[in-house]
């Protein structure tokens, strides 16, 4: 169940597909360039730089639109990977102050973006925004918050990491969504399998400007031929059953808020991924989670996110090829078992 | 001949090493903490992390001793990679400045230590200096210049992205000419003939600090196992054969200099790694080189450094596995063909 646990990310798949793609007569050399043009192309930028890591691609975008505008406050939301998992990189690296808009469980929208009360240089947006069970705003919100941000003249940067999982719910392109966006990041392995790596576009002087800061701060990787060409495997095979998998986790879903104690977020699903909130405490579900996993075949998610009240919980849930060979009901039999045993 | 042509980095070759790897039932979860312990051990450090560039974890270094002796200046020769490849990121990124010691066509040695006027949070010594031919400085030289500056307070730093080639010169462990250094830096890729990668090694309160750096630095790559794997690779089968790699640049470089207008620094090599010095411009030599790539099979070094003398240049030889199928003899031939064509 859990993606910690894919086996499509297991090493042995991995070099074979690997192996696959150089015997094809798919070259190394120009694997990283010939992804990064392939992600431009898709997203309708006019350039793309691979990073290392998504932290240092986004702390890139926000450094260099905060430089070319003279402003060194940059707005994101609480739950943003900048402000949580980065441990402050964006201040004590680039000299930034962060704005954070809104409240850390519902998505930003125009009226707390309107709070923000000073000049900033970018506004960033997470698309879909994981931390609250990948929930997407509607199309006209996204519309009018980007407008806004241009309007007051800062830079939209989109945290794409989950784009891939995003776009069937805006039933628009990639490039449709990414011209609300003056850069976009987006991951090269979350839902694309890969190993590691993150993609940043936009146009072509803002893309060069941030490579001088990649090489600064250490990301010129000396080669990452396997990182792209996962990547490209990803792309070809995996995103056109974006919406496949974005259907599956709503039948699923539906399923799972079948079983009592079990709350959906977002209900439904906007994308492939979903939260699961327990009425359990978050030791209990652990507990229960361990004995699941020292049992059986099918492991539940390792991860479980404590909530505001000390007798709930939640896990997340990615629908992707990692599931392919897992049915429905099993899925729906591990959660009733879950559940009972947590709260037994 | 070029290291960049090198058909061991090929990526058949490379999938091929890794299959066998995990095939061999090497665990991939723990690759990266694997290598980190390894090389801790061979370094004789209680503690090391992985980087993905040595740009970084030489960032992170000095950033680190200079966060903790409350001292802004870090010390290092002119030619440092810090001062030349990294556009200022030392400065840019951690607000730190640089004092460059000596010529830049000599080592640094003790003399020019101590003309330095300032107190210095790190002295960096690279360990053999790559741009003077992979140069190393006699042992009691080395243990008076970090006698000195950890006399003056100073951490000493080693930049040893080719330590592995270093080693053998001085006859003594690993162990032993780490312990002259506070941290010590040494890559993944080069002479381990792996694809990216670096580790900082040090003291375990230091190397705790880098790695609160490299999450903010953006470093903290999500998977790493190729890079960790083929590391291990390299550590197996590269790492016993640098003496024997030595010796045959001795002896290809004997061979060498006996060609008309080669001169070969240092002479005899003191590593695996040497210069040869061309009486010809570099873009004669760039250009015979040119043709004989498209002409043969063994291919001349890319890379034609100019001098300070528009008649001279140079390029880089360094032997490794890449020269198994390859003889002395066609070596020999080839620059002499080289040097013809070039002086023609």
């Amino acid at each position: 169940m859990s993606a910690a646990a894919s086996p499509t990310r297991a090493p042995g798949q991995v070099l074979a597909k690997l192996t696959g793609r150089v015997a094809a007569g798919e070259g190394e050399d120009d694997a990283v360039p010939r992804v990064e043009v392939r992600i431009a192309e898709l997203l309708g930028k006019p350039a793309a730089a691979m990073f290392p890591t998504g932290t240092m691609a986004q702390q890139v975008a926000m450094r260099v639109h905060a430089d070319r505008r003279g402003i060194r406050t940059v707005a994101f939301h609480p739950q943003c990977h900048l402000e949580v998992h980065e441990e402050k990189g964006y201040s004590a690296v680039h000299g930034l102050t962060g704005r954070l808009v809104g409240d850390p469980f519902e998505l930003i929208n125009l009226t707390t973006l309107t709070e923000v009360r000073e000049p900033i240089a970018a506004l960033l947006l997470e698309l879909p925004q994981r931390d609250l069970g990948g929930q997407l705003p509607e199309w006209d919100d996204l519309v009018a918050q980007t407008e806004w941000a241009r309007g007051a003249g800062a830079a939209v940067h989109m945290d794409g990491a989950r784009l891939w999982e995003a776009q069937p719910f805006y039933d628009r392109s990639h490039a449709e969504i990414a011209a609300l966006f003056d850069t976009v990041y987006v991951s090269l392995y979350k839902g694309l399998m890969g190993i590691s790596g993150a993609v940043l576009a936009g146009e072509v002087d803002v893309i060069n400007h941030a490579t001088v800061w990649r090489n600064r701060l250490g990301g010129d990787v000396s080669r990452n031929w396997p990182m792209a060409m996962l990547a490209e495997r990803g792309l070809t095979e995996l995103l056109p059953r974006m919406p496949e998998f974005a259907d599956r986790a709503r039948k699923i879903s539906a399923l799972l808020s079948q079983i009592p104690g079990v709350h959906i977020v977002p209900d439904p699903p906007q994308t492939p991924m979903f939260h699961l909130h327990f009425d359990a405490p978050p030791q209990a579900v652990a507990a229960a989670a361990q004995q699941l996993r020292e049992e059986g075949t099918l492991a539940p998610p390792r991860y479980v996110r404590p909530s505001s009240s000390p007798w709930q919980c939640s896990v997340e849930i990615t629908v992707s090829e990692q599931l392919d060979e897992v049915t429905d009901t099993e899925i729906g039999d591990l959660f009733t078992e879950l559940l009972a045993r947590a709260r037994a």
